[in-house]
C-alpha cells in the first residue's frame, strides 16, 4: 500500500504513470464515458483548513469514479476533544477506502498515515501541495511544456515552492525559484531537491531577482504572498514582496509562448496583475480544472497498488 | 445553456414543461422506479444561508436522479478570504455539472452565473425564490387549483411576494398581494409583472387589506414576517403586520375549498395560526415535499437544454 | 414501520436478526461484493453533536448499500431559528427514506420520530446509544463471547450504561455495572432492565466496586468519564472516578481471555490505561469498525419492515 504525501516518495516513472492515467480519465470524462474505477469506494475528506478547489475536485472526482466523498471538517471530528490522532486514524481508515487530509501540520499527516490501514493523500499541508503540482504538470503537458521546461517560480518559499522543488528535481527540469530574502524555501527540502537533481539532471537555482528567474522561461508560476493563517503578517509581506508581482512587464522576459500558472485563490494587484491573470498566457483555470482530473488519477493509481 | 435565476426568464410554456417533467418524475419515484436522468452528474450546492428544505430537497433530488450534491457552506469556500466571485465561479463550474446557490445577494448570483460554464439555479436570493414558486404551482396543480386560480398573498413584500408576482403575471393568474404599508414589493418587479400581465392577461393587484385580498380566493399564501437577517426588526414588524395573520377568520373569506400555502418555516401565532397551519385546507407539507420533485424537474430541464 | 430508538423496543429475536444481517453484510463487503440493498435511498443525518465514528459509519454504510447520506449539522437546519421539531420532522421525512439523529435530548428524538413518516434511528442520545451496543454485541459474537457472557461495565452510569442494561436484560446476559456513588444509571431504566430480566433470565447487578464487577468476567467495558457537554465537571469527575480506571491490574481479575470494549474516544490514563487499550485483549478498533457493519444491518432491517 502506498500513500501520496509528498512527490519525494515517487519516482519519475511513477509520476508519469499518474499523469498518463489522469489524461485517460480526463479524455473519457470529456467524451461522456463514466469510468467506474472506484465503484462503491468511500473517500474520507478530513479538512482542517477550508478549501474550494481541493474540496470540490476530490468530492466530484470520487463520485465520477463511482464512489463517494465524506467531507469531515475539524468541527465534525473528535480530534478537537482530545482524541489521539492514532485512534482517529485507525477508526476512520477501518470504515473507508481512501483518505484525503488537508492540514496545517505535515507532522499530523504523517502520524495519521502511519496508523491508517488505507492510502492517505495530502490535500495540502504546511510543507507540500503535491496534488496541485501534478495538476500543474498535467497542465504543462497539455500546453506543450512537458518536455525539458524552464520553470520560474516567483514569490513565497512556501509549500508550493517546496512542491515545485520536488517536481522539478525528480523530473529533471530547470527550476529558478526567486523569493525575497527571508522567504526562502526550507533548507532541508532544498537539499533534498539538490540530491534528486544529481540523479535526474535537474537544474535548480535559488534567486532573489524575479526578472532573472523569468528570463527565457517556458512556465512562470506564483502563489499568494499571504497564505491562510498568515493574515497578521500581511502588511509586512506586502512590503517585502515588492517587485515580485507577475505583471505584463515581468512576464515579457519569459518566452513569448510561456504559460502562467497560479494555484489560486489569486489576489490581483498583489502577486499577479489582473492583465496577466486574465491574459492569453494565463492557463490558471485549466490548471484549476486539472485538479479534478489528476486527483482522480492519483486515487486510481493508489487503489491499483493495493490490488 | 440556460440558468434558473428568476421565473421572469421563462415563458409560460417553459414553466409548464418543467411542471410536466416534475409530475412525471414524482410519479416514477412514488412507483419505486428510479429515473437515472442525471447519472454521474455533480451538483455544487453553494449556501450562504442555512436551510433545511432547500438543502435536503436538492441533495436528495440529485441523488435520486443518479448524481450527487456537494454541499458547500460559505465557511467551506475561499470567498470569505477575498477570492473574487468570477474566479470562484469559473473554478467550481469547471468541475461540476450544475450549481445551486443560496445567497443574500441576487447581484452575487448574477455575477456567479455570468462566469459559470454550467447552469446555475437560484436556491433563494434576497429578490426571488423561483424554485419554491414552482413547488407552489405544482401543489396547486395537484390540488386542482392550476386553472385560472385567484391567489391571495398576505404578508411581507419580500422575495416570495416577488416570485408570486412573476408566476402569476407570466401564467395569467389573478394575484392579490396584500402587505402592510411600508412592506410593499419592489416597484421594479411590480412593473415587470404588470408588463408580463399585459401579454398573459393576468390580473395583478396590490392591496393593504388582507381581507380584501383573501375574499373569494382559491389559494391563500403567506410567509414569515421576519426573514433570516431581519431578526433585529422583529419587534417593529410584529406591530406593523398586526391583522395580517392568516387565521381561521381570515381564511373563512376565501372559497370553501381554498388551499393554504406557506413555504416554511412557519411561526404559529404570527403570520399563521396553529389551527390554519394544521387544518384541512393547509397543504404546506405537500408543498414542502414538492420542492424535491419540482427541483428534480428543473435540473433535468436545464440539462436537456444543454443537449 | 419501526424506528430504532432504544433496544427496549426490540425482542431478543429481533436483535438476533439484526446481528445475523450485519454479519452477512460484513462478509459480503470483505469479499468485495457490493450489496445494493438500499439502492437509491437517502439517509438524512441530523447531528446536534459532533461525531467521528457515527458520522463516518453511517455515511459510508448507506453508500456501500447503494444510497447516500445527507449530513445536516444543527447549523444547517432551521431548528435554531425556532422552527418546531414536528414541522422539521414532517418536512425532512417527506424527502428522504431514513433518518439518523444524534441529539442531546432523547425527548427531541421521540418528538421527531412521532412526526416522521420514515424510520428514525438513534445515533446517540443523552439516554441511549443502541447502535453502539449492537456493534458491541456483534464484536462479542465475533470474539466468541456471544453465548451467556458475563459482562462488567465499569464507569459512568451514562447512556452507554443504560444501553448495556437494555442489551443484557433483553438477551439474558449477566451484567455487573460498577459506578462511583452518585453516578448510578437512571432508576427508571434500571427498573426496566429488571423487568426484562425476569423474562429473559438475565442477571443484573449494580455495584460500586470495579474489582467485584470485573471478577471472572468475559467482557470488560468502559466509557469516557466526561461525556460531551460535561467538560466543566471534569475535575470533580476525575476525583470521583478514582479507582475506576481499567488498567492491567483491574483487567487481570477478569477471565484470561476476556475482551476489553470501549466505544471511543478514549482518554488514556483516565478511564483506561494505554497498556490495556493497546493490549492484546482490547478489541476496540474491531468494535469501532463494527459500527459500520451493524448500522448497515439496522438500516436494512428497518427497510424490510416497511416492505
Amino acid at each position: 500500500m502506498r500513500h501520496f504525501l509528498s512527490l519525494k516518495d515517487f519516482t519519475k516513472q511513477e509520476i508519469e504513470e499518474m499523469i498518463t492515467l489522469s489524461l485517460d480519465i480526463k479524455k473519457n470524462l470529456k467524451s461522456g464515458k463514466r469510468d467506474l474505477l472506484l465503484n462503491g469506494k468511500t473517500l474520507a475528506m478530513i479538512f482542517e483548513k477550508n478549501s474550494t478547489r481541493t474540496r470540490v475536485s476530490f468530492e466530484a472526482g470520487i463520485y465520477q469514479l463511482g464512489g463517494v466523498g465524506l467531507f469531515l471538517s475539524d468541527k465534525d471530528l473528535q480530534l478537537g476533544r482530545g482524541e489521539e490522532m492514532r485512534d482517529t486514524a485507525r477508526v476512520i481508515s477501518s470504515m473507508v477506502d481512501l483518505v484525503v487530509m488537508r492540514t496545517t501540520s505535515h507532522t499530523r499527516l504523517l502520524e495519521f498515515s502511519e496508523y491508517s490501514s488505507v492510502p492517505v493523500i495530502n490535500g495540502l499541508s504546511d510543507l507540500y501541495h503535491p496534488a496541485q503540482l501534478l495538476a500543474d504538470y498535467l497542465t504543462m503537458v497539455e500546453c506543450g511544456k512537458g518536455e525539458n521546461p524552464v520553470i520560474a517560480y516567483v514569490g513565497d518559499g512556501n509549500n508550493m515552492a517546496h512542491s515545485w522543488l520536488m517536481l522539478a528535481s525528480i523530473m529533471g527540469f530547470e527550476l529558478r525559484l526567486a523569493t525575497p530574502r527571508g522567504y526562502e524555501p526550507s533548507v532541508t527540502i532544498y537539499q533534498d531537491a539538490l540530491s534528486f537533481a544529481e540523479e535526474s539532471g535537474a537544474h535548480i537555482v535559488l534567486l532573489s531577482d524575479p526578472r532573472e528567474a523569468v528570463d527565457g522561461a517556458d512556465v512562470v508560476a506564483t502563489d499568494t504572498w499571504t497564505s491562510m493563517g498568515q493574515e497578521e503578517e500581511k502588511q509586512q509581506r506586502m512590503k517585502d514582496f515588492k517587485g515580485f508581482c507577475v505583471n505584463t512587464k515581468l512576464l515579457s522576459y519569459a518566452k513569448d509562448d510561456a504559460i502562467f500558472l497560479h494555484c489560486l485563490p489569486a489576489y490581483r494587484g498583489q502577486e499577479v496583475s489582473d492583465r496577466v491573470l486574465e491574459g492569453s498566457q494565463s492557463v490558471v483555470f485549466l490548471e484549476a480544472e486539472n485538479r479534478l482530473h489528476v486527483q482522480k488519477g492519483i486515487m486510481v493509481w493508489l487503489e491499483q497498488k493495493i490490488g
